[in-house]
């Protein structure tokens, strides 16, 4: 069982609204020092496979076909062995 | 400089019915072993601050003032310092 964290936000190259609409409020609540805001998703689950590779592959291909948007959007992912319950 | 991450997801005893929704989708793509699925927020923000405490202390705040709900959410959040250019 692997412990897997998806991580979608915009491509660089994308305009986000939404995060500079977050970056203004945080602003007017009187925070400094706040630049470059971008906001995503985030996706966490379980993934049972017999190794890491096979993990990986059913992630990206998640990814690919239903997580993130390929027009739009990346997406980065950690995978983590979890030890089965004894 | 820091760059800071910020993943805002429900706290576990709160139901995440898109979660659920998305994991049922992810099954009828055929893909099996995809279990425990939770989504949610991901901010990413570059912080200024004389030390990681004070960023700390900062990115709590603003956590606490407007990107989580405390009364159904969790945050937890990564701090990096990134070496200005010289």
């Amino acid at each position: 069982m692997y412990n897997v964290q998806v991580y979608v936000t915009y491509k660089d190259s994308v305009l986000d609204p939404q995060g500079q609409a977050v970056q203004g409020a945080i602003q007017r609540l009187g925070f400094e020092g706040i630049s470059q805001m971008r906001i995503g998703k985030f996706f966490e689950m379980q993934v049972t496979g017999t190794d890491q590779a096979t993990v990986i592959e059913k992630v990206e291909a998640i990814c690919d076909r239903l997580l993130a948007n390929p027009n739009m959007e990346q997406y980065r992912y950690d995978v983590q062995l979890v030890e089965d319950a004894k």
